[in-house]
């Protein structure tokens, strides 16, 4: 197993409502990205993670159609899929084929194109990561599910309605900083509170977006990367996805992430670090509620009081460990198959020290958390500047 | 890098129109036959193949849903997707997975359920595996992709309108002798011309149908199943993967497959085999054409002459080089993402000497050739017992 570097890292200019661009437009214009700040213009193999691109925009074979307008033919392409963790996944075989020596110079992006359909039918697309059969078909959508969770939190932990706002607070104040983010303005926590209801107890400023957007990253070896870049190397060390039962109602608690925590636990193991040792975090914030669940499976907050994070300012910028300075999915936008791609590239920026305005001081190592569905798959990655 | 061998191989129990199975059933069927073959009731890793179960019954996040129905969690579970290569594609991975030294015991499975839908619905899905904006909304289907493909092969070679109906006469000939395959039973030449026109030159009998199935292979070192196994080794001696133009309309030449012949290049290469060397085939039947212009690209036949092989007698059971003995694509059925996989378990039973009636005398050495769309992508593998 040969050390693996992130070479270079981009995401599209502008993630929101592109109208004007079309799946393949979007993903080319990150892959672009990436491969310019890389400061090489081939590669040997690429992923592609992606959600459903068939229902959203009838498209599939991304792999061939984004090598194709590449014009990077006949490199090997693949596509990838794991719900909202597309991109994560898509990410973790890259790392696997440069690390494992079949390729040096490996491609990663992740792109979804939501704004092409109505919002029921976006509403029906997403469901997808759900066990359709058992759950969306009987009625219940992404936020009613995690309204549940947040329900179950309240009742167990005392977890208050206000510190669930917190979250979007704080998550907006941090995007309001990202230019690239799709709602890059900051909230206040009367403006959650009294925004529309979506499910009890989750408002719409508790959610995130639909969003039209891509990241990318080029993996190589650390050592070639010592040789081909002048800037600050940054490795991956630990790389780790599990699985969880695809229905919510299978879980023995339902406020606690089995797929995140074993993914934790083994990416932690892999790296030779834990909790205390991070500067830096991207989470999947895709409700509110889902930030407080997740730093407990990380080890980031005790069980039952990942409420008090955001409302303690523990994981604002300036704080103990800076949660999702990017804005995360809340404010930055949620692309689903792009999002755990745009994680990496984020970490990538802050590691380097390249994130202007949000750089949190000194940060050396970082971790990314992408999950699918409710947590059904998980995927988490741990980086350090070497 | 390790060598690699597939440990055990299965196929759900019957292909065809499975209207009282869902998704799910069909591939934990085929995954339990696989893992029974194999002898273990544990893994570390699993991929799915699928290639667009979203449009076909609006169910993604695969490697989450199948995981769990097989009682698995928390393992990583990852679902690839490359239109009609899919099962080739996901076998890659597992196979890169276990070289790489990453886990030991993967499971890899495809799988595909085409008939929740009608015939317009399933046309449509399809088509998502072309280029939806530049091929499908103009109005061409795969069919009628495939017959410009054919009219150039008989422009430009003399290839006749019966060469092609060989080949589906040869496949049907084969598959009457497995017992899993949609339509096990033997046509005619003359059933084939005088069957209802699809696409002028093709013929329904010159097209894979519309198929519910899938297919599991289990994969681990070769030195592991020398351990734990007392049914002949199968190794995998080569692997690649290309990828082309993903419009048919973009290529130099319509008859020439540019990602078969890369990958099939790549693959003789790092088994150190060629053409020669084989005794039995299996490869991507879609439409009789695709047969005669794979086994061009493969080095099978003469560029131009891939239309004599089935003719001649070349590819029958008992020729040359036996090709698709499973009854390929054409007799055993084709559920889209299932195929390359069902490949890999076809190959298996010829080189272990399980193939029954239909068993290759001898067979040493065997191919797989699984390709998406009009050839966007291609994935080659090499096999020998060892």
């Amino acid at each position: 197993m040969r050390d693996v570097a992130i070479l270079g890292a981009g995401l599209n200019k502008k993630w929101g409502e592109l109208w004007s661009m079309s799946l393949r437009d979007i993903f080319v214009e990150a892959a672009l990205s990436a491969l310019d700040d890389a400061g090489v213009d081939h590669f040997d193999s690429m992923y592609v993670g992606c959600m459903t691109s068939g229902m959203f925009v009838a498209q599939e074979h991304l792999g061939s159609l984004m090598a194709d307008y590449l014009g990077m033919n006949p490199v090997p392409a693949t596509r990838v899929e794991s719900a909202c963790s597309s991109g994560g996944v898509a990410f973790r075989q890259g790392f696997m084929e440069v690390a494992s020596g079949i390729n040096d110079l490996v491609l990663v992006g992740g792109v979804e194109k939501m704004t092409d359909v109505g919002g029921d039918e976006a509403t029906h697309a997403l469901s997808a990561a759900a066990d359709m059969e058992y759950e969306a078909y009987e009625g219940i959508t992404f936020p009613g599910l995690y309204a549940l969770i947040a329900r179950a939190h309240m009742h167990q932990f005392g977890t208050t309605r206000e510190q669930l706002a917190h979250v979007a607070v704080k998550n907006h104040k941090h995007g309001a900083m990202n230019p690239v983010a799709q709602y890059p303005f900051e909230i206040t926590l009367e403006d959650v509170l009294g925004s529309v209801l979506v499910a009890d107890p989750l408002h719409i400023l508790d959610c995130s977006p639909i969003t039209d957007g891509a990241a990318a990253v080029v993996l190589c070896p650390v050592e070639m990367a010592r040789k081909i870049s002048k800037k600050p190397v940054v490795k991956v060390l630990g790389s780790a996805q599990a699985s969880s039962t695809i229905a919510l109602h299978s879980r023995k608690d339902l406020t606690w992430l089995e797929s995140t925590a074993k993914a934790a636990s083994d990416a932690y193991k892999m790296a030779g670090k834990g909790p205390r040792d991070l500067q830096v975090v991207e989470l999947h914030d895709c409700f509110t509620i889902a930030e407080i669940i997740v730093l407990e499976a990380l080890g980031l907050a005790e069980r039952g009081k990942g409420g008090q994070a955001a409302e303690s300012g523990m994981t604002a910028l300036g704080g103990k460990i800076p949660v999702n300075t990017s804005g995360g999915l809340k404010s930055k936008g949620h692309p689903v198959g792009a999002t755990g791609v745009a994680q990496v590239v984020e970490i990538t920026k802050q590691l380097r020290g390249e994130a202007g305005a949000r750089q949190v001081k000194g940060a050396r190592v970082g971790l990314t958390q992408n999950m699918g569905g409710t947590g059904g798959s998980s995927v988490v990655h741990i980086f350090e500047a070497v």
